[in-house]
Formats: C-alpha cells, sequence, structure tokens
C-alpha cells in the first residue's frame, strides 16, 4: 500500500505540497449511492481553518489565511456518490514562500526539513513541503466523507474530540462530566468553548495561550476523542486490531507523540480495580482489538509547536496545536470506523 | 491487506488458534541469498517461552509448557534464503482444552471471547482460540527474520526492550542510565533481570509479582524499547510515518493500551525545554516521520492480565505480562525497522 | 501485496518449493460460519493428481507420485469456518531430488532454472523449486475454499474447465454443445472423458498424446473454462474489471501462454456481427469489466511441455499439460468469482 | 487495492468521469530526483488524442475534441520529482452531454450502461462516466512517469507498438521484419504509419477504414506490443509473474478481449518446434515468469467498436480504435516495467 494512502477498504490517497497549487485526496471504496453532504464537507474543512469558533485569525494562531474552498473533481453525481473515486481538491491561495526563503540553506530546529532533505536528496522547502501542517486539509476530507457513511450506517455515533490538557493546564474530572452530560445533542459541542477545552475557565485558557505566544513560548497538549453510539464487533483479528488502527491513524499526524486506549492507569492500577465491573472507560471501548459498544476513548498527546525554534516565524507561531488539531483527529478516527463499518459486511458468510 | 498480515514489502501472513495443531507465519519479501539464522529464531521463541531468564516455569508466569521448537517449510535452502515465502510452523503440544470447557456456555471477563463470538458469530472457545496472546509466537518468528535482515543491513542496530515500571514500582533515572551504559556489548542485557526489569532490586520485583500472583491479582506495566545504532532515513510521508507504523505495531499486541514515542512529558513541559538542544530523546529518534539516526524510544504500556478474572486460572495466572511480552515487542520493532530498511531502497532514483 | 498472494479481499497466500517439506496456503477473508468441506477439499486435490479420472498413473502423465492429502492446520473449528486464517499444507513425499541432481550444473531448457538463479543468485534447482508446477497444490487448496463460499452465496453456479484443443486437434463446435447441453447436472462431467477432452473420440486422443509421449515430444492445448450461474454485477470499475483479475490469474499459472475472454474472432469479424443480438458468447459474459449474467467463457492456451527438453525427463514427461491444468484454471476462476462476490457487498451504502 | 489503483509499489490511483470536470490520476512510489520530463508526458497525450499522427480529427475518429492539457498539482519541484505523490489532473471540455441525454432511459447496447446501472444502483449515463474510454487519459498519464523511470533506469529500453491485424487485413512477416528492422532509432516509429499499421499499404488500410465507418460498421484488431532493451530479472514468483501483470495490465483496458504472450501458435505448435534454440519470440521474453533480457512481444486483441449499435453516434464513430489504444496499451506496458524495475531492488539481501 502506498506511503500516502490510508485506509483498507474505504482509502484515501493525499497529495499535495504546502506551497504547490493545491492539496487534495483522491477517495476510494465509498459505496454508490451514498447522499453526498457538500455542506458537511465545508463545515469540517472550517472547523479545521484557523480563526474558527471564536477565535480571531492571528490571533492565537498560524497567521496563512486559506479559504479552503472544496472542488469536487469527481465520484459524485446528481448529489449521490457513483462508487467510483471521489477526487476533491482545495487550492492553496495564501502561499507566501518569500518567507520560507532563509529554509533553502538553513533548515529549521525540530521540523522535518533536514530528515527529509537528507532521505529524499531533494526536498520543496517551502513552509515544509508535504510535511507541513496543511497536509491535513486533505485527512478532513477523508474524514467529511466517511462521517457521511457513518451518519448513514450507524445514524447514533457522534465523533467529539476536545483538549483535556494545555501544558499544565488540566481540565478535572467535573469539568469533563458535566461536558459530556450536557453535550449529547449538539453535534460540535465543543467548538463553543475557546481553544476546545470544555470549561467555565475560558478566559484562563486564552490567557495561557496568549502570554506563551507572546513570550516566544509554546505547549503541549492532550486531546481526547470520544466516541459515543459506537456499533460492536468493529475490529479485526491480530493486526487489523480496531485499536491498532486508531494509533496508527492518531500517530501519523506530525504532532502526535502518544496515544492512549481508555482512560485510567493501566501500568499502575491493580488488575483487580483495573478490570473492576463497569469500567468500561478503562478498556476504551475495545476488548480483544474489537468495540465492544461501550464508548470509544483515546487521549492522544501532542507536543510542543517547534515553530518557536523556527526565528521567522516567533510572535506568529501558534503557541498550541490542539485547537486545530482537532478535526483533524476526528477526521482520522471516522475514517478507521467507516473502513471498518464495511470491512464488516465480510465478517460472516 | 488481510487483517493477519503486517508490513509493506516485508511482510508476515500469521495463523493459528490456541488449540488447534499448530500456529505459524508466512514472510513475504524477504530478499534471498540472506543467511538464515536457525539459532537465531530459536533463541527468539526461547526469550517469549515462559521460564525463561531465570524464572522457574510456574513460578511466576503462566504454565502451559510448550517447546515452541520451530519447523521451517519453506524458503529457505542450503542455509540461504530463496527469495521466496518463508512458512515456519510450531506445533500446540500442551493444550489443555478440558480446562476451557466452561468458557463454552461462560464468556471469560476482560477477555475477548464474547466479543469475538458476536462478531463471528462462531468462535473457538479453547484457551481464546486466535486472540490467545500464544498468537505471538508466529510475531516472534517474523522478528526473528527481520532480525537476520538488519544484522546484515544495519550491523549497528540493537533493539533491547526492558521493564520500566510495573505497578508502582518504577525503575529510576539512575538505575536506566546505568543499564543502558552497562550494557552496549551484550545481546540481551535485560535478560539478566527478573522480569527484566534491570535494576539491582531484583528481590523486590520478584517479592511483588510472587505476592501479586499469590493473591489473585495483577498489574499493568511499562516496557521501554530502546534501538540503538538506528539508520537515518527510515520512514515514508504521512501515513507510513515510522512512528505511525510502529504504534500501529505495538497496539497490535494485544496487552498494549498506550504507546508513546521518546522519553519526557510533550503534553505539560514548555517547548522551549521540550525542543531544548541536545534532548534527542524527547523526540524519540523520529522527526517529521522519519528516523534521525538517533536513538528510537518507545514507551509502551500494558494493562493488568485479564486472567484474574477467570476463576479456571486464579492462581497460575500470570501477575504481570510485561517479561514476555518484551520479546514480542521486540520483535514488532524489527518487523517494522526491516520493512522500512528494505523501503528505503526506493526513495531515488 | 506480496508477491505470492492472490485477491483482493479473499486472498491466498502460497508456499513451498517442490522438493521441500511441503507446500501449502494460507487463506484469508473468508468469513465466519462457513461450512468447511473437507471431502470438496480432497475432490479436488485428487482431481489436479497425476492419474486421476480414469488415467493410470505414469501411463501418460507425470510420474512423481504423492498422495496430497491437506492436513488443515488453522481457521476451522467444528466443521465450520472461524473468520480467522486458513492454513493447509500438503506434504511432500516422493521427492526424487537426486533425478535433479545434474541441474546443479547445467538449467533445463525452456525452464526457469536459469533465469531464477540469474534474478536470486541462489535459488533450489531441485525440480524447479519454487516454480515447480507442483506450486498449483496450493491454488487448488485456496479454490476449493472459494467453492465452498460459491456455493453457498452462489449455489447455481458452476465451473467446468474442459480441453477444447490438444496440437491440432480440436473439439468440434457439435461436440462441444453436445457435451455443455449434457453436462447441466454433473459436478465434474469433463472427468469422463479422456484428457478431459468431452467427445466420443476418446481413443483417438489417447492414441495421440501415447504416440506424442513416446516419441519424445509434446503438445500445447486450449482448455475453455465456463461458468453457468452467474451472479450479475462482479467486477470493479477500471483497474479491477472481471476479464483483468481472470487474466492475470491465469496467466499466473505457469504453463499458460494466453488468455480470450468469449468465444469467436474480435479481431477479424466485423462489429455488426460480433455485436449481433443474443451472441452473449462473443463478450464471455462480461462487459464494462462487471459479469452480465451470461455464462462466462474463458479461451486458455497452454504451450507445450518443456520437459521434452529435459533429458533427464525424456520418456516419463507429460505430453500435454491440460488434463491436469484445468483443475488449477478452475481453482483460479473460483478464487477470482469469490473474491468479488464477497467484495459486492461494498457496493452499495 | 482500490478498484481504481494499478501497481505495487509504484501505483497509479486513477480518478474521473468522462463528463465530469476532469480526469487525473495520483502517482505513488515514485522515487525522487527523478527528471520530470514534461515534453514527454505532453507528447504522450498528444498521441491518445483523435487526430494525431497524420489523421485529421473526425476523419475516422471520435469527434470529441479535448486538448488533453496536463496541469501537475504535485510532487514536483524546481523540475524534479520529491518523492511524493504526483497527482496531475486534465479538464473536461468538449463534453456535450446533451448528446447522451436519451441514454438516461435507454442503455446503449455493447456499453456497459446497463450493468453499471445494475451494479452501483446509481450512475453517470452521460457518455459511459467512469466507464468511458476517455478514463485512459489518466492511463497514459501514469505511463509518462514510468517512461521517465525506464528512460533513467533501463536507457535502452523501448517500447512500441503497432498495429498488426484490422478485421481481416493482417500486417504480413515481411512487413513486420522490415518495420522492426528499420525502426531501431525513430522513437515512435509506427506512428508514421495510417492507423499505426507499419506498412506501405498505407491507402488500403485508409480506404478500408473510411468505408467501414461510412458503412456503419467497425472492426476489432490486434496490436502487437514490442519492448526491446528488456532488463534481465523482472517478475517475482508465482502471481506476480510479469506475464500475469502484464495480463492484468492489457485486459483492464476497456476495449481488449484477448492477450497473447509472444508469437506463435503455443496451442497447435508441437513441443520440439515451439521450444526450437533461438525461438525467443514464442516465449515473448518470458520464461518462468521472469524477464529473458529477449524482446518482449505481447499480441493483444481488441474487440469492434460497439458504438456502432449506438444510434446517436452512428456516422460518426470510431470504425477501429486500435490507433488510439497503442499509446493506452504502451503505458500499461511501460507501468507494469516500471514497478517491477523498482521492485528489483529487493531481490537480493
Amino acid at each position: 500500500m502506498g506511503a500516502n494512502t490510508f485506509g483498507h477498504h474505504f482509502q484515501i490517497h493525499t497529495f499535495g505540497e504546502s506551497h504547490g497549487p493545491a492539496l487534495g485526496c483522491v477517495i476510494e471504496g465509498c459505496p454508490s449511492n451514498l447522499q453526498f453532504d457538500l455542506d458537511l464537507l465545508s463545515t469540517q474543512l472550517q472547523r479545521r481553518r484557523p480563526g474558527h469558533h471564536g477565535l480571531q485569525t492571528g490571533e492565537v494562531v498560524s497567521q496563512r489565511n486559506e479559504s479552503d474552498i472544496p472542488e469536487l473533481i469527481s465520484g459524485v453525481f446528481e448529489g449521490r456518490t457513483l462508487g467510483t473515486p471521489i477526487a476533491i481538491l482545495v487550492r492553496n491561495q495564501d502561499a507566501r514562500s518569500e518567507d520560507y526563503r532563509e529554509i533553502q540553506t538553513q533548515a529549521r530546529a525540530g521540523h522535518a526539513d533536514d530528515v527529509w532533505k537528507m532521505k529524499f536528496g531533494h526536498s520543496d522547502h517551502r513552509g515544509g513541503g508535504r510535511s507541513s501542517g496543511r497536509e491535513t486539509v486533505a485527512r478532513v476530507m477523508g474524514g467529511a466523507v466517511a462521517l457521511m457513511i457513518l451518519k448513514k450506517l450507524a445514524p447514533e455515533l457522534r465523533i467529539v474530540g476536545f483538549t483535556s490538557q494545555i501544558g499544565t493546564l488540566k481540565l478535572t474530572e467535573e469539568e469533563k462530566s458535566q461536558f459530556l452530560k450536557n453535550s449529547t445533542t449538539s453535534l460540535h459541542p465543543q467548538d463553543q468553548y475557546f481553544a476546545r477545552f470544555p470549561s467555565q475557565r475560558d478566559q484562563e485558557v486564552r490567557d495561557l495561550l496568549k502570554t506563551t505566544q507572546a513570550s516566544g513560548e509554546s505547549y503541549g497538549a492532550v486531546a481526547q476523542i470520544r466516541v459515543t453510539g459506537m456499533p460492536k464487533g468493529l475490529g479485526q483479528p491480530v493486526f487489523h486490531k480496531l485499536k491498532s488502527d486508531l494509533a496508527s491513524a492518531m500517530m501519523s499526524v506530525g504532532a502526535v507523540s502518544a496515544v492512549q486506549l481508555g482512560e485510567g492507569h493501566a501500568e499502575s492500577q491493580k488488575g483487580t480495580d483495573f478490570h473492576a465491573n463497569g469500567n468500561s472507560s478503562q478498556y476504551g471501548g475495545i476488548r480483544g482489538g474489537i468495540s465492544t459498544g461501550d464508548d470509544l476513548i483515546l487521549q492522544v498527546t501532542l507536543k510542543p509547536t517547534s515553530s518557536i525554534l523556527d526565528v521567522a516565524k516567533k510572535g506568529r507561531h501558534d503557541p498550541c496545536i490542539v485547537t486545530r488539531a482537532i478535526p483533524v483527529l476526528e477526521a482520522m478516527t471516522a475514517m478507521v470506523l467507516a473502513d471498518h463499518m464495511l470491512l464488516q459486511r465480510m465478517d460472516h458468510i
């Protein structure tokens, strides 16, 4: 399978460099006759853009301003999928390559510039080229189509990603419970909170990020992905365990440095506590690699933005990538789940 | 790609149920002309067996006693690989199915018995069937062949997995440094320690596990996988990032519930600390999805054995799976690295 | 996908050298709960053996005598499939390697010995190693499992391969019509005829082959594969056209040098004749890469056995491989069809 | 592997409907640092267009007029490949959908309209949608990139496809020898002949096709693909035999109904004749699935255009598709060879 392909049956092939003409994806394995929800696609792309969910562009986020309007090239006719590949493009418009000119001679610390150069002998130095975070646009598009499938095949299913930690600032158990309890109807309840940190301590979060940015600093974070309305029986034996595919999906996102299935502390808890009845959140909704029908819970650690080390960007870097990463992590989750929903059709004779 | 297949070019296809005639694997994509090191294969299988590294069988580990002698079916001739699939079998000999008879009607808590039954409609209840830990024998065999490749292509490369935490008992930074410093020549330096916990506190570890077992309890753990002599440039763009493939590999092992790349605390550290010069252990040897040549560091969390909940096994269950998991995690690491070593041949024209 | 793997979702991974311990396959993607028909498996293996269908072993066929008893290693429990990989072995028993000793220094003309040696640097010279016709045992096993799936999902479907030409001796249109008309109930109607050439001219065929063998000569042949009871809608767009997968399947068999879809002469007929109403046999049951429900018709050309050039085998070579090839071609067809029957489940949302 | 993906390591993913906004492909697995030859890409696209090689558009070919200018989206920077996916688009400009309006209710005989409709429930009726011959634009683009690889890795290699039969009009052995002898330096020597039929009987061919078209008739044909300067050792064991991949490649092209490896008549010749010394053209350059270094020879049968049955197109249909098919068949050949050239890097340790 190609290095830019994700998925078993439902697959995306992504392409595009940060400062090339466009980014895009080709989606294979999407069944025919699916209502294609262009609004959903646009909404997801907007949710990934800087400046969304009440933030001002350039306030505490990357300043590149792309409208990210999707251009649908193939696979959809009269509003429904054809069973053929769905190709979608997003043009790069605000690519200010001149900012990156100096990188040609000097690799940015913490970035992949030097390792790519070493690996491929030739690289597109402009804005990270293919290793730019802008690559995630294509993932969000694939995720949006996956959501269309899930909406049809598992209408109860809902994927909500939220920030549970920024630096040393942690969401309390109470804040989390409150959020999860109150968020059952809204589609993107986390988007009402600054930095998608679902707490009444909005101002505290805002201050933290502003100060961090102003001082040329950055912070890592933890995002939690929570899926309710999970179907049972997703996942396959041994290597295609649902948790294995999800771990691969999360870790394929640039800034991610750790993935945990479930809550709790598996490494230090006693077995009788960890496995105590009803403690389904410990298992994170997966046993033996297969979904149990309980909520799927993933905890994803993001490392601090490395652009702080990048003299050119200092002052207009993103002090914490988590806010923008969440729609990407949700998209990856959606693709894994849609893929396994389809694969499940093969389980029985 | 099949659900029981792992790898891009260097692939293993595994098969076998815990209480069927045999377990095995077919290895595809191994180049021809490789010296096939049968001793290495046997040693790795032995390292995975209960009772290895100074432990008495049945002391604090699973009591099933399998000799795990590999039978080489194909792909090797006159001591060298043919470039054709390498099939290897290990017979199941000590499969006491009667112990599992009661599970037919009653699924074991914490195990996958119920979800498999629900998923497939039909399942082999004996000892977990395909979802048994015994399945990992095939991974160790694949890993052994991967090691043969690595020995040839990256002679400096050495994969060492060790226990860094059992329950609340943690290896200190000093113990770890000491171990890493002193272990540069020996092939399996961790095997000299009880539970592969490289500390002088052997007796403490032994006592902890014995008490835990006697009281019908179990503990989770953290294993650290450390690869020295890493080649630069391994890993592919976007979805086949080295960290993504490694996360998938680790999480495909039954007991694993979390994977972290590198040391440190990416979520809570300041960016300037995390990215501080020379702090290569934070990155875990990978940047932009590609190996930097620094040591590869993975931290793998294992949940507490669930067999404590299994009345039939109580008293002869494994109080902590980490000791036996380590050769499996090392094998998965070896396969990912060998695969990417070969794929690297495609990087340049 | 591995070079020894065939299929998209329903896959076989095959392994084994002609003079190694065993040949075998691992079948992935077979749904659970399928009745496993061990008799069908044995029957198909027997149908491939020399000496079957009324011929005396050693009369006009290869003299190696293998019993080809399948050993079922995994994937089946209590007579039904588990949804896990099905591994099956067949031991090599009558491997008289000494006959091949001279080949070590002298490659056999027309065989692959020299090109393999050149390609891999190292090869198993004994009986062709992996490139021996004996490799097809694994295909027949995969085909047998595919037939079990087809029996369940498309009970009307029947695959019949027969010889339509040996050298210049052709089955007449009348003989063919007669055979197809009379063969609708019997499972392997072609097996009642010498060399699977369904004609009353049995004696003529027998004489031809005996004379050919005695004179150290061999002949090519044409096999026709005919599938009745075909489901509609099998095949996928563009690259996974049903005809493309079938062509790949047929051409992967050693002796095959040409594949034609349908009857008639597409290259020389006028379009209005070729496309004339009802002439479905011209299309061979596939249009636009997708099955129409009409009979699937494949014509497969086999080249003359090259063992005539092999001094060591002269006199006991197979004068025409078609008789033994037919069960292999049927097996390949069965696998393609079973694969697409399962993939069809993904067509619609 | 996706149904719109071709290749093992060097892969193309194609997309696009005949009357959608564009057609395109994403090429994965192309090594970095390859000189990207935009002229070669354009030339190949032009060679596939109607009206090329001295024919007037609309003379004896399809009248849709597309300029087929490639838009390079990604994977190339400063004239060299990056090792990242190469995405290329070609816009549909002259899509006169109104001509196809009637098909909505009435499927075109001989076309795939009805089977697609049946398969997917929903289809794009305009001009065949995805099953239109226009889909082959993407193949030609993939083939052009494959040619760039081959030019670098096997500079002597040259792929020449020519027409060897149209209806009952056959190229003589003498004409063929003459052509092959005289064509060793020119890049596309066949393009100097009407209908790529390399004979002095140009006028005869032209007359045949004009009469055929005028009478609302069509003809099938045979194209021969000949590769000189073939590297040795291409192809893989068992299922990825070079001939198997080539057969799949050829048969994936809509109009192809048969594929033969080599010249001669394997089915009717005596073995001693077929295998006679030096008769390498019989083997077609492949033995045991692996290239021998001799010329690769494929004979590809194309069925008569079915558009004659299509009232809407009568009079401006293509009387024989072979001329336009040749660049497509060459492209498929190039992709198979480039893929195996790269895979060969994995053969030895």
